[in-house]
């Protein structure tokens, strides 16, 4: 048995228990979490900065090393997060619906927890906590594989949790860290069916890519966002311009930035001037089609790989469309399925927009920005789904959990 | 490219019509579906006699050569549960879940059709109607990969529901039937990622295990069911009689029938006399432990084999527990999630097997068999999900479908 598989099953057994603890002992215990983080901030930080000076020493970009850095308000933020989940209403026990049938059973459908959750991720040691509230209140157990550049923060803040989580009373095998070493631990874990109940990767493509194809434990497929701003004929082109900006702009290393512009012909060549001129001035590189590259000798030409590229940087693709149908075809070949907006005057344009565009959150006269856990008043997220199964869009409490039809009946026979 | 994958690609074409269709032409299409096979049903009786005669030739079993034979009255049975399908509400278009975020955004989350379903299943022809029409009703292409040994009568049936399909000015291609002569086709959907939404393979264990850990499609486990009747100390004996022989003997081919009697060892000596009396009378044989076996010679030895075997048939696996506790672990360690029983008068053993057994159905004095699509009222069923995510239990139009967020907004940005 592998130790993952160890894991798995002492995961079960703890993942039992938290199905049928009341909401006030998860809450209890997220606050212990919180406090527990607070308590071992200097020993989190101590181990944090083995893995930055390891993480400089082998030359990572600086935007990665800064996503990996802990300092004493970032503990205090993670720490923040999980008494906010307390407050959090409890998925578990929802009746989600509910009849008497005509022979006199009573049938109700009722939220349970999953199980066993996998996380599989990458740098950011927020994470680990976040990741570790989120299953602890919808009542599941996780197992937790960061990455191997984090793996002296990750087993500190995990160390606490499960301390945690011990002291008022709940099993400390609830919160596991997987073997961050070696790429076998993510092999077992993928092979683990039966034990682990669902597998969430959240990182680049290629991660989420491979877990999606070799995984024979279900898998959510979350986060890759070559997310697009349609401007309509009819648009606003103030709104256009000020969306385009703010959707590529504002963080451009997040999965619901824009990376990808179309302009529909009519309305081409007055708002592409302005918009390149707001891009350039922005520090955004575009990738244009002819069309695009007649108003400005700073558009690079754009190759279909631009088109179905997420540049997660200050980067973009632009094409112009002659009809709204073909903005349409274009998004959904180019796409990924995240969050398209169209910013538009036209009722006709928008309906058709939101009903034929394939993706998990379609905006109208809006930043592709809000497609977010915490925008939606989620209160928390654990990934952005992009598939059509259980779960599409941003994940929530409710998402990590499954359902149990509960029939009772006084001796009914059929 | 494969047939196969040409085929979802028209599949995909399809789809997009039939997501945007209203409910009244969908609807027009079910009715004339109907109207199809019974106009039609001189063919499909003709080439249902081919594989049957070749059915019959192979020395295949009686029971199967039963489920496999149409005739007049099930051919116009199967035309009747078109014309209910399209009686029943539309699932797509229904606002789940909305709200006016506080900057204004107007959040809705609405169903939509997955695009292209597979389904993947044994020699019952009527399924192949069956699945097109609720396919159709949720506003998804299908591919149907049925038995080789229901190719003619399949192919007599898809032919009538893609003339009906085309008549009303839908695409002829929602509806396809996959070549059934090679597995490589099974194999070809399988690797459809991308062109196919979900897989829902309906048949033996062999099948679903195959499916479900061979293909990168996401998949929905349907349909093995371990079920047990646990008869609890505190159980009117004969109300668990009258539920136990219902649910062993009423049709004991199908999933929801139970396989296996646990009795706790305060009622064995009352109840299980009796119960072996009217099992023996009923033809059934009974794997028992030897606290069973004690009560009659006719009971063979039980192994764990036996208690983790779906029998589909006049056998059944029994033991004596010693407490409600035993009987949870037993049916969590042997059982496939798919509906268990407990018998008992009391309140808290009820809550507590509710709570901690791991089923997609838990009942309460009552018959296993009422886990079934029809008797929960859904009006039609595409199988019953035996894992956790996305659907669990018996599976209505609803679960043949996604969501996606609608975000509705004046120029917000972030």
């Amino acid at each position: 048995m592998s130790v993952v598989e160890e894991q798995a099953r002492a995961a079960r057994v703890a993942g039992r228990v938290l199905a049928t603890v009341s909401r006030a002992v998860k809450d209890d215990a997220l606050v212990a979490m919180a406090d527990a983080l607070l308590h071992r901030s200097a020993e989190i930080l101590t181990a944090n900065a083995v893995d930055v000076a390891a993480a400089r020493a082998s030359g990572t970009a600086e935007s990665t090393v800064d996503r990996l850095t802990l300092t004493e308000a970032r503990v205090a933020a993670i720490a923040d997060a999980l008494r906010q989940m307390a407050a959090l209403p409890d998925p578990v026990g929802e009746v989600v619906r509910g009849s008497t049938l005509p022979n006199g059973l009573q049938l109700r459908q009722v939220r349970v927890p999953f199980g066993v959750v996998g996380i599989i991720y990458e740098a950011r040691p927020n994470v680990t906590a976040d990741a570790a509230g989120i299953a602890l209140k919808s009542g599941n157990a996780v197992l937790l594989r960061g990455s191997s550049s984090a793996a002296q923060s990750n087993a500190a803040i995990v160390a606490a949790l499960r301390e945690a989580v011990a002291k008022v009373g709940l099993p400390a095998d609830a919160i596991q860290l997987v073997d961050p070493s070696t790429r076998e631990t993510v092999r077992d874990l993928m092979r683990a069916r039966g034990l682990v109940d669902v597998l969430i990767p959240r990182g680049g493509a290629a991660l989420i890519n491979a877990v999606v194809t070799e995984s024979i434990v279900p898998v959510i497929e979350t986060g890759i966002g070559n997310c697009h701003i349609y401007v309509d004929a009819s648009a606003d082109l103030d709104m256009a311009l000020d969306i385009l900006i703010n959707a590529k702009t504002s963080r451009p290393s997040v999965c619901n930035a824009a990376e990808s512009l179309l302009v529909h012909a009519a309305v081409a060549d007055e708002f592409l001037p302005r918009a390149l001129g707001a891009l350039a001035a922005a520090g955004v590189t575009v990738h244009g089609d002819p069309a695009v590259a007649a108003h400005s000798s700073a558009v690079i030409p754009a190759t279909d790989d631009d088109y179905g590229t997420e540049y997660l940087a200050l980067e973009l693709s632009a094409a112009v469309v002659a009809s709204l149908d073909d903005a349409i075809t274009h998004i959904n070949r180019f796409g990924t399925g995240h969050s398209e907006a169209i910013i538009t005057g036209s009722l006709s344009a928008s309906t058709r927009f939101v009903a034929q565009v394939d993706a998990a959150a379609v905006l109208v006269n809006a930043s592709t920005r809000f497609v977010d856990g915490g925008e939606f008043g989620f209160g928390a997220e654990i990934g952005i789904s992009t598939q059509k199964l259980h779960a599409r869009g941003p994940m929530g409490l409710p998402e990590l959990t499954s359902t149990k039809y509960v029939i009772t009946g006084d001796g009914q026979i059929r």
